[in-house]
C-alpha cells in the first residue's frame, strides 16, 4: 500500500486524529462536584476578579490554535477550510507529540483578512499562542502584522518563521561542514511566497550579505513593477546588483541554493555552475527541486531536503513546538528575531564538529533533545531583553 | 477542604481539565508521512473534491464547540470569556465522557450577537455541532435562531433546551408517581429567563395547558408592558387567565412548582397552599429555592433540586451527551421538539414502575443507559421525520 492509500486508510478509520480528553478522572458525584458545579465557580469567580489568572486556573497558558482558511495548503493550493483540516490535525498531533502543546485546529471559512483577524481576536481568550498555518501570501503577512500588534499574546506563522529558522539551522552547520561564512557566500533563494521571503530576511538578520531571490519569472529586482509588497520590501535588502535573469542565468556563481518552489526546477546543468563545494537545499513537497543524487554528482557538497526518506530533513517539525513551548513557558507576547537566531543556533547546535558530516547536518526530527533546545533559546532570549511575563 | 477549595485546587495543579491528544501513535518517520506529510496530501484532496468527505477523513463528525461569551455563567452572572473558560472545559468533560464526544470551549470576546453568530458560521468547518452555553437573554434566543437557520449542523442552547428536557423526564415520572395528568395540572414555573421560557415551551408542546410564568415581578400576563419578546410571546400561551400577582399569590391551587429562580424564594407556607400530592422542583444553583426536607414537611409529594447531594438531581448533563450523539450519528442538522420529546420519553422511561419513587423519579446522572436512551430517540425521530442524513 502507498504512502496515500495508508494515510487515506487511517484518516477514515479513525475519523481524524486528534481527541479532547479530560486531565482529571470523572468517577463519581464529589468528581463531578468539583470539575463542573458547584465546585468550578470558584476558578470562575477568582478569574472574574484577576483576568490574568484564566493562565492559572484553565488550558489558556499550554494552549495554541492552528488557524487557517485553506487558501495555501501544502502545496495543493487553495482548498479551503475543510479540506485543509486533516493538515491542521496532524500539526495538532506534532504540537503534542513534540511539544506537549495542546493544539486545536481552526479552520475559517473566509478569505478576507479582515474577518480572520477579527476571528481570531474573538477567539483568542481560550488560547495562549496562535499559529498561522497555510494561509496564502500576501494576505499572511497582512494578518500576522495585524495579530502581533492587536494581541496580547504570541502570533507565529509557521509557513514563514518555521521555514525560516530550520532553513538557517541547516545552513549554519553546512556552511560549517564546507567551511565558508554566511556573510560571504552568493545565495540564491528559488521561490519568492511566504516562505522565500521569510527565509531571505532571517538569513540577512543574520547577517548573510549577497542573498538573489527569484520567482518563476526570475531575478526579484528593486524597481520590478510586478512585485507585490512583500516582495518590492526585500528587493531593497538583496540583489544590489539589480541581476536580472532566470534562476539558469542567477545560479552561476552562487554558493548556496534554498529552494521553497517547485518540483523538478533545479537542473544538473545549472548545479554545476555553481561554486564548488556548493550547498543544495531543495525543499518542494513532496517532489524536491533535485533529487539528491542528482544535485550530489553535479558537484553540490551538501544537500538537503524536506523529505524524510532523504538525509538531511529540513522540516519545521524541528521548530515550532519548541517555539511556542518556550514562549508559553516565558508567556512572552512576541517570538522576535533574536528568538528565531537563538532558536536556529539551539538546533544546528545539537550536532557536534565530530558528529557534523554532508549528511548530517540537521538533527533528526525524532531527536528529543530539539524541542527542549528551541524552546531554552526563546526562554534565554525573553529573560534577557525584558520580555518574559513570568 | 470544602468543595468551592477543592475545585481551586485541582484547577490550579492541572492548569485546566482538558487535553488534546491523538488517536494514534506517532513514533517513526512512517508514522510522521501517514499522519502529517507527504501522506495527509491525500484526505485532503478527498475534501477538496467533496466537501462532505470532511465527515470521513477528519474529527468534524464527532467534534462540537461549546461557545460562550460569559455573559451568563451559572448564576454568577456576566463574568466574561475567560472567567467563563472553567465552566466550559467542565462541560467539555462531561461530553466526552458521558457521550464520547470530543467537545471544545470556544470563550467570544464579544457581547454582539451579529459578532457571535459571524464567528460561530466561521469557525464551523471543524465542528459537527454547535452547543451554545451561558449567553444571556434575549441575545441567546435570536443567536440561536439565526444560527439555526444559516448553519448546516445542529444547534442546541443547552442551558434552554437541555434544562427543558430534563424538566420534563422528571416531571413525567414525578406526575406518574402521584398519578396525576400533564394536560390537566396547574403549573408555575418560577423564573422567565431563556431556562423558564424554554421548560415552559417544551411543555407545552408536551401537552400541558395550565402554566403560569412567574419572574421576580410576578406573574407573566399577556399584556404586561414589562416583557422582553421572549415573554411576550410566551404569555400568549400561557396564564391564560391573566392572573397577575406575586408568586405567593400565583402559586395557590398548583400541582407543581418548577424553579429556574434563586435560593430561598419558595417558603415553606407557598407550599402549603399548593394542591395535595403537589411537585417541587427547586433547581436554583447551587441553593435550592427550598430545602427538600422543608418542602416535604410542607405538604410536596416529590421533590427534585439540582444538587447532587439530595435525591432526584435535574441535570442538563442527563440530556446534552445524548442529544448530540444522536445528533452527530445521523448527521441531522436540526435538533427539534419532537427529537426534544422523544429524549425526556427516553430518560423516563429508564425508571420502571417497580422502581419509581418518591425519591426516584429520574436516573442517576452515571447510569450508562442514559446517553444511550437520549441517542436513540433522538436518531429514530430523525429517521422517521426524514431528518437522518446518513
Amino acid at each position: 500500500m502507498s504512502i496515500q492509500e495508508e494515510s487515506l486508510k487511517m484518516h477514515k478509520e479513525n475519523r481524524g486524529v486528534l481527541e479532547v480528553i479530560g486531565k482529571i478522572k470523572l468517577e463519581t458525584k464529589h468528581d463531578l462536584s468539583i470539575a463542573y458545579t458547584p465546585g468550578v465557580a470558584e476558578p470562575c469567580l477568582e478569574i472574574a476578579k484577576d483576568k490574568n489568572k484564566v493562565y492559572d486556573y484553565t488550558i489558556k497558558g499550554n494552549t495554541v490554535a492552528i488557524v487557517t482558511n485553506g487558501t495555501a495548503v501544502l502545496g495543493l493550493g487553495s482548498i479551503g477550510p475543510e479540506a485543509g483540516l486533516p493538515v491542521m490535525e496532524g500539526k495538532a498531533l506534532l504540537f503534542k507529540k513534540f511539544g506537549g502543546i495542546d493544539a486545536f485546529p481552526i479552520c475559517l471559512d473566509t478569505e478576507d483578512p479582515e474577518e480572520i483577524i477579527r476571528t481570531v481576536k474573538l477567539i483568542s481568550p481560550v488560547f495562549g499562542g496562535i499559529n498561522l498555518e497555510d494561509i496564502k501570501a500576501p494576505e499572511c503577512f497582512y494578518i500576522e502584522k495585524r495579530l502581533k500588534e492587536e494581541l496580547d499574546i504570541p502570533v507565529f506563522h509557521d509557513d514563514q518563521h518555521g521555514t525560516a529558522i530550520v532553513v538557517l539551522a541547516g545552513l549554519y552547520n553546512a556552511l560549517k561542514f564546507v567551511n565558508k561564512k554566511l556573510e560571504s557566500v552568493n545565495i540564491v533563494i528559488n521561490g519568492a511566497g511566504s516562505a522565500g521571503i521569510a527565509v531571505c530576511k532571517l538569513l540577512l538578520s543574520a547577517g548573510a550579505k549577497n542573498i538573489v531571490l527569484c520567482d518563476k519569472h526570475g531575478a526579484v529586482a528593486e524597481g520590478d513593477t510586478i512585485l507585490n509588497p512583500a516582495q518590492a520590501e526585500i528587493a531593497k535588502s538583496t540583489n544590489r546588483d539589480i541581476q536580472r535573469g532566470t534562476l539558469k542565468e542567477v545560479i552561476v556563481g552562487m554558493d548556496v541554493f534554498i529552494g521553497v518552489s517547485a518540483p523538478g526546477v533545479l537542473t544538473s546543468q545549472m548545479v554545476s555552475t555553481m561554486n564548488k563545494n556548493s550547498i543544495v537545499f531543495a525543499m518542494a513537497n513532496p517532489t524536491p527541486e533535485i533529487m539528491p543524487d542528482v544535485a550530489k554528482e553535479a558537484g553540490a557538497a551538501v544537500v538537503a531536503t524536506g523529505r524524510s526518506d532523504f538525509a538531511n530533513q529540513i522540516n519545521n517539525v524541528l521548530v515550532f513546538p519548541g517555539i511556542f513551548k518556550g514562549a508559553l513557558a516565558v508567556r512572552t507576547k512576541e517570538i522576535n528575531d533574536e528568538m528565531k537566531l537563538g532558536a536556529a543556533r539551539g538546533i544546528a547546535n545539537l550536532i557536534s564538529n565530530e558528529k557534523l558530516a554532508a549528511d548530517y547536518i540537521i538533527p533528526d526530527v525524532f531527536d528529543p533533545r530539539v524541542c527542549e533546545s528551541v524552546a531554552t533559546e526563546v526562554m534565554r532570549v525573553a529573560r534577557e531583553m525584558g520580555l518574559a511575563r513570568i
